[in-house]
């Protein structure tokens, strides 16, 4: 079989098959192989993965105008390539990124960045864009060191591949313990005329963002987004902050910040449909967006390591932080998990990890409601239909709704189960 | 084979195996079945585990000038005997605890604590001490009320084991996913003469103590301490209180704060040795009470669910808070815990989790040693020999030193890792 026609035969999961994530009217789901507008993109096989598999990747924007937005993780061991893009790249005007799995570069000092100031100097070389406008991002094991000339054979021979219809070669190579590509393209019928969106992802494990404001950004997973609509970048921004908060910064598989974390946005107005600020455009599209972004990270907590199984926890109460970390020490509890995994409603350690994130000696009130049958209330056991509700957690999707004490608040988060491959990925493989 | 003769053949492992705990020279180990003078305690089969096992205990001391100390969790979803405890219990002056296994009567509301009430009035005439002197403790699943029945021929049942040498009884009555039971007695050879110290405790799953100061105590587990020294209840909270801090608090299975844990110290001065406040032989009594707890709080660790393999980490570095959210990240992370399972050194995900606890968006000096060998430096990848750490870190026991910016602070963290029996026992199995 030809390279075309086993891409061809690839399945690319739907992003809008959950109950979950809902996509707008105004836009229309394409074959996700296919970029936007003056968008090319590929990946090869560069040696840095012992399987052979594709690891190296390249997306471009073959615009000069092109504008961009970025996030990344506020770990405190960033890997090379996230010091190379806060200092060497001018992250309103990234044209192309390029990536790395199977190798973190984390956790490798100067000799690091030198490894990865000359992917981004190989990379610019490749597309023909400035090297300041080249932001570089990598996944996979920490603490080793590239081989450079992995990096030139991954810059040299990806050229070739580089197509308006190949998001699905530079998303494969991007994928590290990833099932299947996570990956979509829009149509978005905005007032002003039609542009098209595409995103690219991959997550697995490692997977649990952290909060950051403007100053501090943050972000997560790997992420690319791209778009032929024109935005400036400051509007490109304020759309990805907002989306990427809804989104990415709402899920975990494991609690586990990564040193890695990337999401751009790029923007290349090839559409020539202009988006201008606070505009029924900007409306339309950050809704595209938020749904597309959404789609991604639910994708990315089913295919969470060894995940079977997933959650949606909705807690509402009196203040945020005090629901944003009910809701998260719910979603991280291993008990929770492993219950999820396991297919058993067992609330009662729904119970003690609401117990355990407030904290105030109690007792307080609680509800507890899975699947629309309220389990618990102000704290004491209800009388349930054991049976309806075992029915009701053996679904691929489960969700449970708490209320803690106060109103006016809430937290979402999606979360992956704890089953035993995630065990046998994790104790048997180094990752 | 009779009772007695089973109760002989059962292996009490030792307390004291660990490199991470001492028996200070004052003080040796005598048989754990033995209490100290004045104490008596048994346990039997009342009908609440569905094994027949046996599940409920009483300790009592029969002395009349009886003291005691407690501390109980911190979760705002106490249990009902917490509850009861706080508010019916005079908890300076405990003669006797009942407890039962198999049922945590937690999330049971009113019933429940009328059920607490009952199992405290059924023993307070079982053994003679007046209700306010009695305390209550319960462990096992939550959200489901206790018979009554079962309180009732517990309480009439479990009289006539009530013996100064059957603390071995009382502590398998309290085991719930415990694999061996938890004990130890020591003679301690304080300057004013010899005192005995005894304790019995249970773990396995929804283990990782909260701190508390005094005005919201917390504890830990289910943990009983029975001393004929004579000690006022003042100095008993001083020396519990520490002793806790040093132990308890410093171990983690799986992150989870349990709705139940109590720990109870009750000493009933029947040896005629008085511990004033401040004298020598109130240091001699902390130091052996302290390595007691420690031994029993690596116990609980080694035992956690599914525990193949036990780590120690020190995090040091400039303020207190920073070091203890380090060392909980570290000991906590799945990716950790399963690599500590898998007998895999990698050190990566020791420094993604340090990354993630300090979140400054880095990098920052991080420095890592596992079994003594230095992994990484200021953040960065060390060269060393790489199956000589894979040999060390074979051994039941793995010690993991932690460097963080600054100077002057630390936090030790005990941990279980993380297996595939750990998501057997509570994925398929409702606990």
């Amino acid at each position: 079989m030809s390279v075309e026609a086993e891409q061809a035969a690839v399945e690319i999961p739907s992003l809008f098959d959950s109950r979950w994530v809902e996509l707008p009217d105004h836009s229309k789901v394409v074959d996700p192989r296919t970029l936007p507008k003056g968008f090319r993109a590929g990946g090869v096989a560069a040696g840095i993965k012992p399987s052979g598999n594709t690891d190296f990747g390249i997306i471009v924007s073959d615009v000069e105008a092109t504008t961009s937005a970025a996030r990344f993780t506020v770990s405190s061991a960033p890997a090379a390539p996230v010091q190379v893009c806060r200092t060497r790249v001018d992250l309103a005007a990234i044209r192309a990124v390029v990536v790395n799995s199977g190798n973190a570069n984390a956790a490798t000092g100067p000799f690091g960045r030198d490894n990865a100031f000359y992917m981004q100097g190989a990379a610019a070389m490749a597309c023909g864009a400035p090297e300041n406008r080249v932001a570089v991002a990598s996944t996979g094991v920490i603490g080793v060191q590239l081989d450079s000339r992995a990096i030139a054979k991954g810059a040299s021979t990806v050229v070739r591949e580089l197509k308006p219809d190949n998001a699905l070669g530079f998303a494969q190579a991007i994928m590290t313990t990833d099932l299947w590509p996570k990956m979509a393209t829009l149509k978005v019928e905005l007032p002003s005329g039609e542009v098209t969106l595409s995103a690219q992802a991959k997550g697995a494990g490692m997977i649990a963002p952290l909060h950051g404001g403007k100053p501090q950004p943050h972000a997560t997973l790997l992420a690319f987004i791209e778009t032929d609509a024109a935005i400036t970048a400051e509007l490109a921004d304020d759309l990805l902050g907002g989306a990427v908060a809804g989104s990415f910064d709402r899920v975990t598989v494991d609690a586990q910040l990564s040193t890695n974390d990337s999401v751009f946005l790029i923007a290349n107005g090839a559409s020539g449909v202009e988006v201008a600020s606070n505009s029924e455009d900007a409306e339309t599209f950050a809704s595209a967006l938020d749904a597309l972004l959404t789609g991604l990270a639910i994708s990315l907590v089913r295919d969470g390591e060894g995940a079977d199984r997933i959650g949606r926890v909705t807690v509402t109460g009196g203040d945020s932080a005090t629901c944003e970390r009910t809701a998260r020490a719910i979603a991280d509890s291993p008990l929770v998990k492993t219950a999820l995994n396991g297919g058993d409603p067992n609330w009662g350690r729904i119970m003690q990890s609401v117990g355990m994130a407030l904290a105030t000696g109690g007792p307080e009130q609680i509800d507890i409601t899975i699947e629309g049958v309220e389990v618990a209330s102000n704290g004491i056991a209800n009388r349930f239909d054991v049976d309806a509700l075992n029915e009701a957690v053996s679904g691929r999707e489960v969700e449970y709704d708490v209320k803690i004490p106060g109103e006016g608040a809430s937290s979402i988060v999606y979360f992956s189960d704890l089953g035993h491959d995630y065990v046998t990925l994790n104790a048997e493989y180094t990752t």
